[in-house]
């Protein structure tokens, strides 16, 4: 007789019971097996549980088997009915199990008296668990009922199998083997769009096993004077890098070394190498103790400041010791080096791309936004991954790392080797390709369009410049923020927008204000922990809480703008409310200026990034009061969909190519257009060849982008007709589906 | 001749000058004094660095005055010019400082000579890292040209002076002091609107002091049998509790106390105990010790699922020693006493409740959604804080706290105690009001409306009658979720959704699917860590990504809905094409339970969450498809805004009073009246008494919401009229500040 009624197996009081007896983990399970083969009138009724070191499934109790084999069978992932039954999640019912293909059959085990065959894979949540296996001695005993009892009871039982399962693998604890990559291997990485590298591997981190300094296998000198000969050159050679710094990165790298020169100049450090060596031991060793004795020190530290100099004091260790070598050798530098790294400050970044490294990967997808665009404006080529593996690369290993497109190359073959040479090559710009760019660009039906810049770091200036920029679009403020250690003065702030001001292409100069907060965290904010940065405090939001930061910035904008054209736009206005706020500290600002006799911009433009949906819903109203509006379609398209455009579980939903989103710029273009308002698009849409004709189409006229993208989509206006591309957005409003949209795209050669 | 050029002064060659000598910390802020005063050209110049334990500024370095006071000068928070200027973080320039009435005189300073004065903060982003004090001898020595300097070097040299006081700290180690709360204090927290409690305070929590079990300052039992009897008791209680949450609370408690039977049961826990006793330990000591061996073994391990059963250890270990007590005692719960902790897990709260806490005190804000809802759901007391102070309490001090208004009172005075006890008696509902609810909801003018209930668990079923709601139009289906350990199985699914349909007061049930991600995040999913959870893959975005999840879902709520009206609502719908795909699986499963000749519901109504501006946007492609939507305004207005509603940082910008939400609403209304689609509003706005009548006004006649809010919103709908109502919500559609639509608000006294 069977029992058909699944709560009445499930029933609490006999799960329950389970527990009345005292016994061990073993014991328990065993009760299990026998209570189960019970209530399902079986014959049989093992468990097999997963161990997740060898991610094997191993016997741990049956009812109705041979026991001597509990902790000794054990099947590999998919290894017969057992095994397939948890690789495909399914229950798996025989009404002869011996005759399925993938049995397998265990001498001295006993199973030949059975037939029927039940295999039903515990799982809880989404991690396997192990398996409940069901046999009987009938043949064709499983029916419907059987089956949604197990799965029942697969799931009740699923929690407390994985803390027994825990408490096993807790008494057994046994060890992870390490394992090296040796072979040539290809990892997917998430380009940053900035080039190739080729390099021995060097890997920074935390981990226990690479934050310390180690000594590579070549010979260093070792007596005293080889020691200061080393520390002198490292002294010198720092002390250049920051004096290069300063000249080719004013504006974000002002004293970026000073741990450096501060560890250097300090007596204890060097000092007590000195001392070390003069006791016997030799330079390496003494580099080594010391260096690693502070970065124990740092690392110990509770104050998380202090253990930010880690990679420091490692850097630096790191470069006494290529001082330090016998051969000849060049700068203590990471020439030759491709850095493999967990997440990287973004003045870490570019401490390690002033000294020369070829190249990064560094592991981890979030609040990358800043560290991709430094790559771009520093010329670097960094690969994220997400992918463990990059720790278990051996040090000097080969690499090649390819940041278009995102691959990683450990020890590649010659095939791959060859292949990146030939890439490189042809990755430069030409004359020809510069000199054929316009300096104004027109549709083919001979409407103006401009063209403008969005950039990060005065060096950017170079690019806008030689693409022919007819301004700058997008000055984005938060850099020299992001890379120093704490807010620069108005004085330090002034000096950089001057020096912008003066040096930019064309007449037209728009400064955001500082937009923090989202993916750009400020290292010394770090208190301020959100859950969801991007709808917490951030940008306008953190400016008008912190009026003394943004009349520093305000006032710094009024004042390198003096005699010139100055526009100056507020990120992330949600409300004509927030907009009247920030103008009124603009005022403010115009007023203390005044009365101070400083020289500044007396009717500097203000202006609103578009990217919030409430800004949209609004659009009228905020044009009739601000000076010029730019819609920020990153941002936009993020808020509209709810999708974090940085988050890779989600990805698939970003996209602009929405309904929702080309209704949303329809709105925009219409509300400027009724108010006589300035408008512009500066977010990655602008560059996108794919969507400027609907852009043009629905009445956009000015553009920002990446300055290397000026090129392409010049010559890609040049071919748009307004009234064909206004026909098109127009039939494009009238589509309610992404689907259709992208339909749409496609079938129209767009 | 005083320097005035800005630049020169802080001329990087100068700055790195400071390093080329080699001297340790006190030597390097020597010179830094001795470089500014020849710059400046000043007499005297002098460097404070804030200590951080005492909070006491310290003189480190001095040019100009006497050496001897370094390391001894210690300064008050804003005591002299000196600590003004750090407290005030503004700049302080007296033409004679001696005059200052806040001017400290210090004997053998040697400042009496000196009359210019100048003290400028050193600020590291937000924090305070010292003053930078200046003296000439020269009266009305300083001006603009001055104080611009000192504020570009004292921002330059702010990171390095940040550095040299981390090292000296770092060398100098000083101790915290660990302070305990003993007089009265009142701390302010965050209300979760369920109650007010009083009981003696318990900390469990993850500090190193708080972590382990401890035994009480009373009697234990002393004997191997005291021992047995506590254990029996512990088994026989747990094993009560497990029972009797299985009655109430079938949905959300099913084996929650399966890890505290688990370790009972297995004879290494207790029998080591047993041994301890045998070898002439005491059984206090014995429990102590075996439970604190598993606590640092748990806790040690790399998995955090291990990790989690930390609480559920000592909460064992907590029973043990109340049972093991001497006097008489009730059960060995925590009853009469109120929990402080860190942040807890929902199923830990579900047994903590189960055990008769009297109230929790819960730090951090982050995550706490489903907690506050399932405290309200218990009727358990929670005031939430951000106040580390709360881990200074004593052990056993008399708290109370009040959980409506989100106080906590630690040994409160005797008329705290007696206002709270007045209070907790006025707390009840009477017979009388509930009586007088309608049955049906009219406006003045008669027109119908309909008030559904937002419920939680079945045990909210109970509310949602007495409350008389017309029927159910959210069924938030997360917490079955969120309290196992694992995914339900379809049966366990099943047979919650059926007892929710058969109890459920009115005609309408309308099932929410999974909304999990966002601030809901199911403890055995915590490998999806995002960034922005908000934006990330939440609801329906995980269900398509996980079809399985999804399919048993939607099955167990056809099968239960066979025979009676079904609504399945899908949340978080961002276009018509997760609306296509949701439906495709729907009707995947239909043909599937077919086929397995189960019985169902054939017909479900399907219907949408509007809650991202995107589905705002083609709010008429979905009403043409769905069955019914529902508006969820408070994610909503999240997306909208760009603000996360559980964020205290910008908690000031989330609002409903905001034009671009009213015009997102009356799109919204209009798009489902076009369309003929049912439309209903369940989020918080619509217990809102201020909004009902606007969005009355705007076209909506449904509205769902916490039952309890029944009475009040309909009381409020009797005094409206509709005509009058469309007027308003006309009237501030044209408002397009957030200031004039509150103001609005205000003077139509609404």
């Amino acid at each position: 007789m069977k029992k058909d009624n699944v709560e009445l197996i499930c029933s609490i009081s006999e799960l329950s019971s389970l527990f009345k007896e005292k016994t061990n983990v073993q014991g328990f399970l065993s009760k299990v097996t026998s209570t189960i083969a019970a209530h399902m009138n079986c014959d049989s009724c093992s468990i097999f549980l997963l161990d997740d070191i060898s991610g094997e499934l191993v016997l741990e109790a049956t009812e109705g088997l041979n026991r001597d084999f509990i902790g000794k069978l054990r099947l590999k992932p998919g290894e017969g009915l057992t095994g397939q039954a948890l690789m495909d999640e399914n229950i798996i019912i025989e009404s002869e199990g011996l005759k399925n293909p993938n049995y397998k059959k265990v001498l001295g085990f006993g199973e030949e008296v059975y037939h029927s065959f039940l295999a039903a894979p515990i799982l809880s949540g989404l991690s396997k668990i192990g398996v409940l296996v069901l046999e009987h001695k009938i043949e064709d005993f499983f029916n419907i009922n059987d089956q949604m009892a197990v799965k029942a009871i697969a799931s009740q039982l699923a929690t407390t199998l994985e803390n027994a399962k825990l408490l096993i693998s807790l008494r057994e604890s046994r060890k992870i083997e390490n394992k090296r990559i040796t072979g040539p291997l290809h990892i997917r990485g998430i380009a940053s769009g900035s080039g190739i590298a080729t390099g021995k591997a060097l890997i920074l981190g935390d981990s226990p096993e690479t934050v310390f300094l180690e000594a590579g296998d070549i010979d260093y000198g070792e007596s005293i004077e080889d020691f200061e000969a080393s520390l002198n050159s490292t002294v010198r050679q720092v002390e250049d890098l920051q004096e290069q710094m300063e000249v080719e990165h004013s504006d974000v790298a002002s004293m970026i070394f000073s741990t450096h020169l501060l560890m250097l100049s300090d007596s204890s450090f060097s000092g007590e190498m000195a001392n070390m060596i003069n006791g016997g031991d030799s330079p390496v060793d003494s580099i080594i103790a010391i260096v690693n004795k502070y970065i124990t020190i740092f690392k110990g530290s509770n104050n998380p400041r202090l253990q930010e100099k880690v990679q420091d004091i490692k850097d630096l260790g790191h470069r006494l010791l290529r001082n330090l070598r016998v051969e000849e050798h060049e700068e203590g530098d990471y020439s030759g080096q491709i850095i493999v790294a967990r997440e990287l400050l973004p003045s870490e970044l570019i401490k390690i791309t002033a000294q020369n490294a070829e190249g990064l990967v560094l592991f981890g997808g979030g609040a990358t936004a800043h560290i991709t665009i430094l790559a771009k404006s520093l010329g670097v080529p960094i690969v994220f991954t997400d992918n463990k593996q990059i720790f278990d690369i051996q040090e000097n290993s080969h690499l090649i790392i390819d940041a278009n497109e995102g691959h990683i190359f450990v020890n590649p073959d010659a095939g791959t080797v060859r292949k990146y040479k030939r890439h490189n090559q042809s990755d430069r710009i030409s004359e020809e390709e510069i000199s054929s760019i316009g300096e104004q660009t027109y549709t083919a039906d001979k409407k103006r369009i401009r063209l403008l810049a969005n950039i990060n770091l005065l060096s950017d200036l170079k690019n806008a410049t030689l693409f022919k920029a007819e301004g700058i679009g997008l000055y984005r403020s938060e850099f020299p923020f992001i890379i120093r250690d704490n807010f620069p003065s108005e004085e330090e702030q002034f000096q950089i927008y001057k020096k912008l001001i003066e040096r930019a292409p064309g007449e037209e100069m728009t400064l955001r204000t500082l937009d923090i907060g989202g993916d750009k965290i400020l290292s010394y904010m770090k208190d301020i922990e959100e859950e969801n940065p991007f709808l917490g405090l951030r940008a306008i939001r953190f400016l008008l809480k912190n009026e003394k930061i943004f009349q520093t910035q305000l006032k710094a904008m009024l004042r390198a703008g003096a005699g010139s054209n100055l526009r100056i736009m507020f990120p992330l206005i949600s409300s004509v409310d927030d907009l009247i706020a920030a103008r009124k500290v603009v005022d403010k600002c115009l007023k203390d200026l005044k009365r101070d006799g400083l020289k500044y911009n007396k009717k500097p433009e203000i202006g609103v990034m578009i990217e919030l949906p409430s800004a949209v819903m609004v659009i009228e109203e905020i044009c009739e009061m601000a000076d010029f509006v730019s819609v920020g379609t990153n941002d936009l398209v993020q808020y509209m969909i709810g999708v974090d455009r940085s988050n890779d579980h989600v990805a698939w939903l970003y996209t602009a190519q929405h309904p929702a989103i080309l209704r949303a710029l329809k709105k925009i273009a219409d509300g400027a257009a009724l108010k006589k308002c300035d408008v512009s698009i500066c977010g990655n849409i602008a560059g996108d060849e794919k969507l400027i004709e609907i852009l043009i189409g629905l009445g956009f006229r000015k553009f920002s982008m990446n300055p290397a993208k000026i090129p392409e989509v010049q010559k890609r206006i040049e071919k748009i007709d307004t009234v064909e591309a206004a026909a098109k957005a127009e039939a494009l409003l009238e589509k309610g589906l992404v689907s259709e949209v992208k339909e749409y795209f496609e079938s129209h050669g767009i």
